[in-house]
């Protein structure tokens, strides 16, 4: 399967995209930036909602559903947020198409809408012209809502689940009485983007605030997760916005506080995208094909009997009954495969591409053995185990997985992640890839001249990290502190 | 709260409306045609979501995404098709807006597309459009992918669920080798939204065939579930089509069976969207509001302490805690709402009012006699009952209360469904509202005067009922059987 595919070291880029494809993640329609996402791919997405969903809910937040159509003028509301997004979006002119004197349709000119309508490149604008019905008093505050949506941002030039047109996502989009509460759900959701992240996608990230020129469109403080992907160029996974009372002012939407005061609302915004799925490829694959972290692999375990005849086969499969009920029953996703149509081989190549953690093929001199081969998809290892405590094995086998996968790519990043001192050294580096820890002297200025002559732009000034005073590796001038620069996707 | 509320006897129509509304389920937006689902409407369709997902993958199908936008030439090359959906579709024709002069923004237009996309009604063409490249043969097949997703129908006249012009829906799309087989997953598909509408919703429904002119737009044949709502007006609650190989000619979608022949793919379609929210509503809710069946409501159970000082609350809630945790533990969703921003009473009235099942009510009285008081809301009835074991008893009473709205809406179905053999008969019938069973003489032409003379269609040709012949209660001619005639939404 995986025989003529491009390797890492020959085109990172085309091995992304082979890989995407020919593994069934997602392919490209025949509509410009938008993508399919296939039944493989959206399955590990669907483990990926699942798991933040029920993170979101834990954290008190409750779902709920926005208009796909914005109207043109709510857009300028609020100046930032035009100016972000408006340049990009696609727009509904009219409501009516109508047959043509060729048989084919047209658009029906007497169906021309009064005012435009543009398909959501983000929700802030219509949420909060709606919650200025939803908030009069303190007391219905705060709104903790998120809402799984899908979006449209028009993009020239699109790589499958990195950058469409159309992509899916959640947004979450909270109202606070105070700047502190609001500050508070801003991190705190920033927190739970790591934890899921990490835990579960297997990604280390640095959590950081972006730079004026990075920041949302709208926000006054946006805060992001940054990871590392393997060709050296960080990948931006999740931002969470302090959005001020920006948006409330824009949308008139104010409060009678405890004291009996009229008040501005505090806003937050945060979402996470389909382009988790592009991290999630390119932090673990290889040239084999995909490598999946067991808590997102929607196939953990796969069963392949090896058989000669019928009887073989029957003989196999009563063996394995008891592997596959114990599997389940421990809650484990398990797929026994006993296709007629392909051999063996043909099937651990299968399922070594498409990235299953654990592989256990049985034939019948393991019946006679007592055994089973049992190969591991992030290692390419084989073992031959006994039958017996075989299933009681796995869970632990596939935190193990889970567990490697992480700190593989942590020891990655670490070994990619260099404090630069002068521009010289910046110039090497920054060709090498990853994360270039220097100072800066804070100004958009610089920042653009850096980008300009680099390519590489401020992933974000991190968090939880001392700062120490220095001296901007561009201009000299005084910096309060290290940043991260990168090449970004 | 629901102190003014409409009646349903009033005015049912303003009751429904109101009821939406009042009851946080959903509320117009700004935006024409367009929804907002609120987030306690939400939670309901998370859990139709959630039952309905089960059962697909109980029977075989995976979750993919498709483009929400389709080249309005698409739409063209099913002929039915494009007659049924070009009429009613929001369509895309620029992709970029720019500043103008005062601030606000305008199209741009150096920037209109070559070709206009329509925001999907249905996903039928670019599915097959994509599926051309997924077949080639009979290895490949069957495909069983089911999408949920949001479409858009341009509607005029529009009422919150029962008619929006953007609504929420899955809609299943597979391809299979032989027309059989087709007819088989199509009517596979018809029983579990029969099983689901019924055993979840608690709502009884007729399965039946769909008239030639009520067929969805490209099939060959539509089944459907039709439901009674308690104003005597029938509610499709679900359609599932028999596409035989239209589409698969229309987009050249050809697979090399097993005897080596080139042929083309048969296909199903099939769909549910947020309009069973309007069927749940209309079935079972009452003046009092909203009755959720306990399979799909938010909040199964509700305790409401009663106390006059902080001593009293305390000592409440230590009585409460282990019935919390006892319910939990159960698997039953319970709220505990220990506000003191709101009386007893106003809680009462408002879990009332939202269709929360049961309500569990304990005060200091309570707590010497080792007692709670708990309420149905299907009902309205109030039991005080023992402490002890009353965790134990509350499985049961849900499902005793699920059962009991099933009931009671099949009693008022057959209450409501009656022979008709008189054209005299039908006009006084069909002016009190129900299902009527009349023969009909199997004519578009007898249909649409019908439907002109009475507001009333044929909801469907009945299955599973043995067909007596007849004559036509409108025109005399022979009738091959009874089929069924309402007013519908």
């Amino acid at each position: 399967m995986a025989k003529d595919f491009t390797t890492r070291a020959e085109n990172y880029s085309k091995w992304y995209n082979d890989l995407v494809v020919r593994a069934d993640l997602a392919e490209n329609s025949d509509v410009r930036g938008c993508m399919v996402i296939k039944p493989y791919g959206y399955a590990i997405w669907e483990k990926i909602q699942a798991q933040l969903d029920k993170m979101f809910k834990e954290t008190g937040h409750q779902n709920a559903y926005f208009p796909l159509l914005i109207p043109k003028s709510y857009l300028s509301k609020e100046a930032d947020h035009v100016e972000g997004f408006a340049k990009e979006c696609a727009v509904v002119t009219h409501y009516r198409l109508k047959t043509s004197e060729d048989g084919g349709v047209v658009v029906d000119p007497d169906a021309k809408l009064e005012e435009e309508l543009i398909i959501r490149p983000t929700s802030e604008t219509i949420i909060w012209n709606t919650y200025r019905n939803w908030i009069q008093s303190y007391r219905d505050l705060p709104i903790l809502v998120n809402q799984w949506a899908n979006v449209m941002r028009w993009e020239m030039r699109t790589r499958l689940f990195l950058r469409t047109s159309e992509f899916l996502w959640q947004e979450g989009h909270t109202a606070h009485a105070t700047k502190d509460e609001a500050i508070i759900e801003t991190e705190k959701m920033l927190g739970v983007y790591s934890d899921f992240v990490e835990g579960f996608m297997g990604i280390p990230v640095i959590k950081g605030i972006k730079t004026e020129s990075e920041r949302f469109a709208g926000a006054l403080e946006t805060y992001c997760i940054e990871a590392l992907m393997q060709d050296g160029k960080a990948l931006q996974s999740g931002t969470s916005h302090f959005l001020g009372q920006n948006f409330a002012k824009a949308f008139d939407v104010k409060f009678t506080s405890k004291e009996g005061k009229q008040e501005y609302v505090w806003a937050t915004s945060w979402g996470v995208s389909t382009r988790l799925m592009g991290a999630l490829v390119m932090a673990h694959s290889d040239d084999n094909g995909l490598v999946l972290p067991p808590n997102l692999a929607p196939i953990q375990v796969v069963v392949v009997p090896i058989y000669r005849s019928e009887e073989q086969l029957a003989e196999v499969s009563e063996a394995v009954a008891p592997i596959l009920e114990g599997l389940k029953a421990a809650g484990i996703s398990v797929k026994y495969d006993d296709r007629d149509t392909h051999k063996p081989g043909w099937k651990f190549a299968e399922y070594e591409f498409k990235g299953v953690p654990l592989r256990i093929a049985i034939g019948p001199r393991d019946l006679e053995n007592g055994t089973v081969e049992l190969a591991r998809r992030d290692t390419l290892t084989k073992d031959v185990v006994p039958m017996d405590g075989l299933v009681e094995s796995i869970p632990a086998l596939l935190n193990d997985i889970q567990e490697s996968l992480y700190n593989r790519a942590l020891k990655f990043r670490e070994e990619n992640t260099f404090e630069v001192d002068s521009w010289e050294d910046f110039l090497v580096k920054i060709e090498e890839g990853g994360f270039l820890l220097a100072h800066w002297d804070g100004t958009s200025e610089t920042e653009e001249k850096i980008k300009q002559e680099t390519k590489a732009t401020v992933r974000c000034i991190p968090l939880g990290v001392e700062p120490k005073e220095g001296k901007c590796v561009f201009t000299g001038k005084p910096s309060k502190g290290r940043v991260i620069f990168a090449r970004a996707y």
